[in-house]
């Protein structure tokens, strides 16, 4: 697929079928993370699949209660493994790291068929005790990944004017 | 472009040649930004497009002296408006958020033919001061683009199975 399509058809799935994901198609979609960019390139990252139904349904209670976060056939969870490392900007490297290569599941994601949603609302304790995630490693995000079930429109966007200034900022 | 094309050919550009950029791929550029997703879509980002060469070259002063900064037609800052919001799981969301806005627009450039290059190291005071970014706003990346002069190729990555575990966390 088409960048630009991949870009313009990424949408928050909360609605998945049962079916399971083929192994190739979860395979490139793992790829995507893998070739992603890091601060330094130290690739600061372990991603965990979870396929377990159990699992996936205390993964749901541990995330607000979002049931349709276990409703799909796959749960991603993105651990951060240096969650300390400042850049010189003064920004913590680790979100901006994680996101990177989140972004990239998610846009490969929609090349392989496949839906996702970016969940940040979860308990850090509850998830990293479901997933046996050592201190001090930190998941960044939980991503359900299968097919979508609905058909749900894109969310608004700002008109490119109001996030765009020249040469100096401009609210 | 093909997304799987464009991730497997994006990388570090850190040598850019002195033509200016079309406003029409700036443009595609830009807009694959304003669709990215964000944390309850607050949009919570601004980018500063800097062409004027006196402002790039304070900027690549101010990013550890990497005049390659400075050397592409254009400088993008990446700012992001909201900086105090935590998500549920403790992980601040701009960083998360601009990652995201960020990494569209280094794939969107592959696919214009252009590079770029994730510019962490650089002193947020100094280039907030050159580029007018009041309080509590924060400049999360720059981002010089332009065509690539060099041939430079890709960063090694960790074989997949480092990267991947199934069901709980392994080292």
């Amino acid at each position: 697929m088409e960048l630009k399509k991949a870009i313009e058809e990424r949408r928050s799935v909360r609605s998945y079928k049962e079916d399971s994901i083929p192994e190739d198609k979860l395979k490139r979609v793992l790829e995507a993370a893998r070739l992603a960019p890091s601060a330094s390139n130290r690739q600061p990252w372990k991603f965990i699949i979870v396929k377990d139904p159990q699992k996936r349904k205390e993964l749901a209670e541990a995330a607000s209660h979002q049931s349709f976060v276990g409703e799909a056939p796959i749960v991603i969870a993105a651990v951060a493994l240096n969650t300390t490392h400042i850049m010189q900007c003064g920004i913590p490297s680790y979100p901006v790291d994680l996101a990177i290569a989140v972004d990239h599941i998610t846009l490969s994601a929609v090349d392989e068929g496949l839906g996702t949603c970016w969940i940040g609302a979860f308990s850090q304790e509850e998830v990293k005790r479901i997933l046996k995630v050592p201190d001090p490693y930190k998941v960044v995000a939980l991503l359900p990944l299968g097919f979508p079930a609905d058909k749900s429109g894109f969310k608004s966007r700002k008109p490119i004017e109001e996030i765009i200034c020249y040469e100096t900022f401009k609210e």
